[in-house]
């Protein structure tokens, strides 16, 4: 039989978010650490895991940019409307096709929008800077530089250069680059298996009926829904009753298998609160932060177990899900190796709100569109509630050292999803 | 043999955006069409097809929101530090446990945020709002007022109460809460099937090596990408070479299996562009819209055959791709029942930045993040490069009725991803 290994301490000390994340952030290597061969075609939206450079030149041969007409640039210096540069029309280039011919001098031919340059050719001239004057003329009426006009063989990408740099976020923009290149599978980041323990006497599972006083495990859900969204492979180990040792066994046994460990409710100060302490008898280092400068979110405790990142969250949903944004997944996204994600978005707050200063509060809001900008419209109401979670579909920050915002000020906002809300 | 069944017209007549939209929109009946059942923990992400009520109230029992001591609050009026009201302590509600008794009165039971209040109790007095005078008697030094930290038993959510609306695009909020009522399965929209053909004589596949003068297909790839991000269920239907009739024959066989079409390549008003006639070929009504007011992506065609949305695109993949986003993407949600989503973002803009009046212009964008604001820095060179695809994060609109935006406007930008760009 285990023992609590620390006293329960009276208050939390609390942590300024920066400087909470940068304690965990070291205990992180980068990665990509797991990752995987998909099609071309199934990699949108996942974390590319290696550097991919151009096994060829692109375009691979000099393109005209422009309907008109390939010419040596040369040929048209001086050319003005009152002293045009008379071209001998030597024949046409289709799309597709190969240039064969070598361009004499004094000549051009007629090109398209993409279509390849023949040897000598150096620049093409609009069809609108030019007259026919017969079936086998053209008369010129500005000059072009060299190079005008046209992409060289290796100015999009030259052979070699690396175009994709591993961690990024594949868009649907990359997936065609790539396919530009000739790509058609790519190595990306296999997310770290998050474990998902919720604690706590009242919970029932979400398939269950709750008896009166008991409430259904939300929190997992929640988790599991947001683990997934972030990329990684959640797992949910189930509901651990409020007992230490209880508690210490079902986190060692999901420790064993999973790269991330997420524990929700327990993780304040109060008499039934185990999670600090049994999270300090799994490993070392254990328990890095109790207590963040973060409103909602107080209670979260971040740690790492021999090797193992391991958050304990509130277990009011809003608070969990708002502490998941601000430290899981930038968790989640070094252990991939994955880029930055675009987390903040700008927004006036469209009300005044109060605020203590001393820690960062993360109010939540409805965004709206009012003449042509962005509003954060904070939603009212009891935090407890589940209501108050579909009815936000975003939190607006008020940084530590402000007292609160004024209507109109500009604030930074984390959205919930893609979604506009109610 | 078929034949064209209109002329080529010698200019494009340019719409509006919102124009072109609204004249596309009232042919996409608002769904949700198909939909399919999901169990809860794979629905992030997804569109909810039906309406979610409670089956049951929320919480179910009235619930304490603080720890202290669940009372009757008129038994606490009048109190004060001076003159406090001395309460018999009639025991304990654990969490989790079913509060048995009745309250008899002038008397208190221990209570701990979200535990069960016993029959009789309408309030909570806070624990540092009493003081233990000995193992039977407190002192509450300060009043109470009816349901003063307490959650009524259906003051979260009723039963029968819509807590979730058709056309949700599902956040983990959301998963949360629909696993708080129970709810274990949902109702979700499947995208609809999107037939993608590319146009081009120069084109060659993805897997081919091209020849002098040819180019890889990306434009499908970057459809398919896009359209799975968007919710959508792509299909590629190959390379269709620059001919009216085989154009034709290949979009009526892809017609007969898909809910949306895309083409892109060939929808400008060249000698070699045959999309619009095709188009006009398939059925009623066709052609909506050729030309939109929009840079990138003025030969954009908008139609509908036989009640298929069919979208001609621009072969540049950065102009098919904003096309994409701002016509196509809106058609997947309408199809979906899906709510609009969140599209645009702002940003002040990091550069002065002109653009001819009488249309949109979507200028490519680097975000960075600049003492606290959101910047859009565009990203310069030729918009004809590949290397241009990777190196944009999002587009910034300068409006039609503008010559330009300066430096610190702010703009509305659409994003590319999730991510910050190079």
């Amino acid at each position: 039989m285990s023992t609590m290994s620390a006293l329960t301490p009276l208050f939390l000390s609390l942590t300024p978010r920066d400087e909470a994340w940068s304690k965990l952030r070291d205990y992180i290597e980068p990665g990509p650490r797991a990752t995987r061969a998909v099609p071309l075609l199934d990699a949108a939206g996942q974390v590319l895991a290696r550097d991919v450079a151009s096994p060829a030149d692109l375009p691979g041969f000099a393109r005209s940019t422009m309907d008109g007409y390939a010419v040596r640039a040369a040929d048209t210096f001086g050319a003005s409307d009152a002293l045009p540069a008379l071209l001998t029309v030597a024949g046409e280039v289709h799309m597709g096709q190969a240039a064969q011919m070598e361009l004499p001098r004094h000549s051009c031919v007629r090109t398209a929008t993409g279509a390849m340059l023949p040897a000598g050719a150096d620049a093409v001239v609009m069809v609108e800077l030019t007259e026919k004057l017969d079936s086998k003329t053209i008369a010129v009426l500005r000059a072009v530089a060299p190079g005008e006009n046209v992409v060289a063989a290796d100015e999009d990408v030259a052979c070699g250069e690396t175009i994709l740099r591993s961690g990024r976020w594949l868009r649907a923009h990359d997936i065609a680059a790539l396919g530009a290149i000739g790509v058609s599978e790519v190595e990306v980041s296999a997310g770290p298996r998050v474990g998902i323990i919720s604690t706590g006497d009242e919970l029932v599972g979400v398939g269950d009926t709750p008896a009166p006083g008991q409430v259904r495990d939300m929190n997992s859900y929640a988790l599991y829904a947001a683990a997934s969204l972030a990329g990684a492979r959640p797992e949910i180990f189930g509901i651990v009753r409020d007992d230490y040792d209880v508690l210490v066994q079902a986190m060692r046994e999901c420790l064993s298998s999973v790269d991330m460990l997420i524990v929700s409710g327990g993780s304040s100060i109060g008499a039934r609160d185990f999670t600090r302490q049994a999270i300090d008898a799994l490993g070392r280092p254990g328990v890095l932060v109790h207590g963040v400068a973060v409103k909602p979110g107080k209670p979260t405790i971040l740690a790492v177990a021999n090797g193992v990142p391991v958050f304990g969250l509130p277990g009011h949903p809003v608070s969990c899900l708002t502490i998941f944004r601000l430290f899981v997944e930038p968790a989640i996204d070094r252990w991939m190796g994955a880029e930055p994600r675009r987390r903040e978005m700008a927004a006036r707050m469209g009300a005044n709100v109060a605020s203590a200063a001393g820690r960062e509060e993360y109010v939540s809001v409805k965004i709206a569109l009012r003449n042509g900008q962005v509003w954060a419209d904070p939603v009212f109401g009891k935090s407890a509630l589940i209501s108050g979670l579909v009815r936000a579909a975003a939190v607006a920050r008020i940084p530590a050292g402000s007292e609160g915002v004024q209507e109109g000020d500009t604030v930074a906002v984390l959205a919930w999803g893609d979604c506009g809300g109610e």
